[in-house]
């Protein structure tokens, strides 16, 4: 049984004006251990960034950076048929963004998590994935990665002995073989349930599967997205599941 | 007389398919000992700026980070109405940007300067001069910040103990008052007008303004910009006569 | 007393994922008459500009262009110092784009109606304005011009012959000369007092301005902006208060 | 034999200070009858576009919008996996902001053509080219669109009876089916060949694979693509060598 599991949500998605869907940081934030802030090129302009660092400093949250691909129109689910190198190029621009923010603000980096169509992208991409790794290994050995188990960028970190936490997708369903299954359009989906799957996975270590399969998962950390329609119900009723269940949230 | 001068230029000024003006960076970049490098915001994506800043490396020259308004279109030669904590935010997420391009390559950054109406409004915003330091002086304590002497940000960063470099603009008139003209577009120079200028400078510490007076300058490096049309030309032409006059080109 | 009048507000602008403020358009829509609908500059890409041209033409609302300064993270509020041919030429580009997607929905565009800083520019820049006029007159000589009474557009498209529809502001105070005054950020107001503010204006010609004073205002038209916070109670108060009084609300 | 044929190429691809390639768009315009004219989106600002629009009116040339994928730092190169829906939105949004840049200067659009990444969706993806062209046959009925033959473009537009204009790449090579072959980057090739080449595929109807099969070719339009390095060159080259064939360059 997990005593202790991490609990992950994408903050600092708004960008100038706008805000996203139901993310209302300032409520999600007290409620998780690790924060990905977007890094401007999906979502986030500087002055966002420093907002979500500031708030999730205020609650001890640990922050990642959360790259994404260069499109602000598509908030990074198109992907971009661009080589492996501008890709690694992008996301390494984007992680000395926000840990330059983070410096003046005196916080420390504490993850790496790709966003959307390039977290996709390097889940199935193995050039990618190692392209990725071995600059990380050079500019960041230090930040553990966010990734699926076993997917392409999982492999990559781990042939070089990079850090990684593996992750549980709270909002998502799965198939047979313990992927996730890629929906354009995630739906509205009932608290309660998520909660119970959620308290499944860190006590059984499985998962039911769309076909009615119970499947093995191995996770660190269970993610949230804060852009599925009713994320703050979603976190809300994790949080408090698992604060029953006697599972302390805290960021690895 | 001045025995050794730096000699800066704007270097990876480039964006995706587009290469600027008389821009041959891989010309200019042996000729210089700095390159202000740009991050992203008035041009260079990050592709672009790990090519310069290996370009840079290779001829051992001290790179800078280049940040300016958040305006492609515009190269950031047109002034943007924000609050000043914004505008910091942007140059700081700029600078981070570039120094993890800059680790992923073993190099370490070596001075701030800031890009053309970016430049202007911090040479003469007090407000926006100390925020900006205030910041500097949290996250990059040891860099060098480029400016004009007595400028609001020259100012700003004397007060606050950080280390300053004074420039010469070789490729601008200069009033009585020991500014700089201002033009929207800079004409074709002759080389040998600003290399005898710049002798002029290096040597005696004057310069002639507009109106044909001799007026003082102070300053440990001299700035040719890379899109005054012609540009290769007039670096060629400022470091043969620095050359022929026993005057070391190095950064400070 | 006006027995008709037109009520405008900012439509579409939402942008990519992201929606803005209280601006739930669904419901603002069918209480307005005429809607200014953003064309990709500030705000409002290509599909979100066809969602609201489907949802003005749903209830026969008049559709305008609303073009901005090119500055999406800044939602069009920040001035850029760009020459007047090149803003004009970016108004005549968001013009082109909207009356192309709206020949797509069978929709004649019915006005032009400037954003933000660009709306307080050619209120009050005469090049400006006498540049955009000469090409509306050109290419939309049609097309009413939406401005503040006697302001520097307002002028400019009088002498030019082209037709203009003075707006009374609802949601800014006015100073004793009868402008608007202008504020970074509006604060959320009393619905019940907007309403009344406007029944007023309707019926007697006047605004009471900020030090008290009775001004008169020339208007065919009442904006209401859709980003001010509870843009939506704004306009359901105002609305019901001009419904009671009697006053039809129509397109000019 | 043909003893008229059109010549076009890609115009207005600079960016704001950025020009591309040998893209000298005012030693190239003389030469061809056809412009393709960049409408913002993978290149070409407003300024720029109305610079390209007199440039093409001064030299009696046809214009023609040339939509790209919203992609500046990708030059529209890479494709952006986005529903057919969006894309034809934001087609439509860049002809019409096209068409009202060329109203202002009393000009009429003449034909429609895909950028890169987007020209090669549209001729493989049978789904977005039939939205597109259900689209174009509401707003631009009479606009012909430039497509390969056979391509999925091509049997969407003759589908529904639009007018098409077949062309001919002169700086592509072609396999034994006669579609070209793609290349991430095409290399400077020799004007003289690639003027004989041409001048055989006007009189012959056939071109060389890169297996040395005669293949046939279908066309009205000679494209030589500006980005092509060396593609003044190679226009200049083809344009002499049809010009003593007595062959006629003219727009259809």
């Amino acid at each position: 049984m997990t005593k202790t599991i991490d609990l992950n949500a994408d903050m600092g998605e708004s960008f100038g004006a706008w805000s996203i869907g139901d993310g209302v940081d300032a409520d999600i934030m007290p409620l998780i251990s690790s924060a990905n802030i977007a890094a401007g090129f999906h979502a986030g302009d500087p002055t966002t960034m420093q907002h979500t660092l500031r708030l999730a400093s205020q609650y001890g949250v640990g922050v990642g950076v959360h790259p994404g691909f260069d499109d602000l129109v598509g908030f990074g689910r198109r992907a971009i048929a661009a080589p492996a190198v501008e890709l690694v190029n992008d996301a390494i621009y984007q992680l000395g963004a926000l840990r330059e923010l983070a410096r003046l603000e005196g916080i420390k980096i504490h993850h790496f998590k790709l966003h959307g169509a390039l977290f996709m992208h390097a889940a199935k991409d193995a050039d990618f994935a190692d392209h990725l790794c071995l600059a990380l290994a050079k500019v960041a050995p230090e930040l553990p990665i966010y990734c699926l188990a076993d997917s392409a960028l999982d492999k990559a970190a781990k042939s070089l002995g990079l850090p990684r936490v593996n992750e549980f997708y709270a909002d998502r369903d799965y198939n047979d073989e313990g992927s996730i299954v890629f929906v354009r359009k995630v739906q509205r989906l009932d608290p309660e349930k998520v909660a119970q799957k959620v308290l499944r996975a860190c006590e059984q270590g499985t998962v039911v599967s769309v076909s009615g399969k119970i499947v093995p998962v191995t996770f660190q950390s269970v993610c949230i997205h804060s852009d599925t329609p009713g994320a703050l119900a979603l976190v809300k009723a994790v949080r408090n599941t698992l604060d029953k269940a006697g599972i302390k949230v805290a960021a690895p």
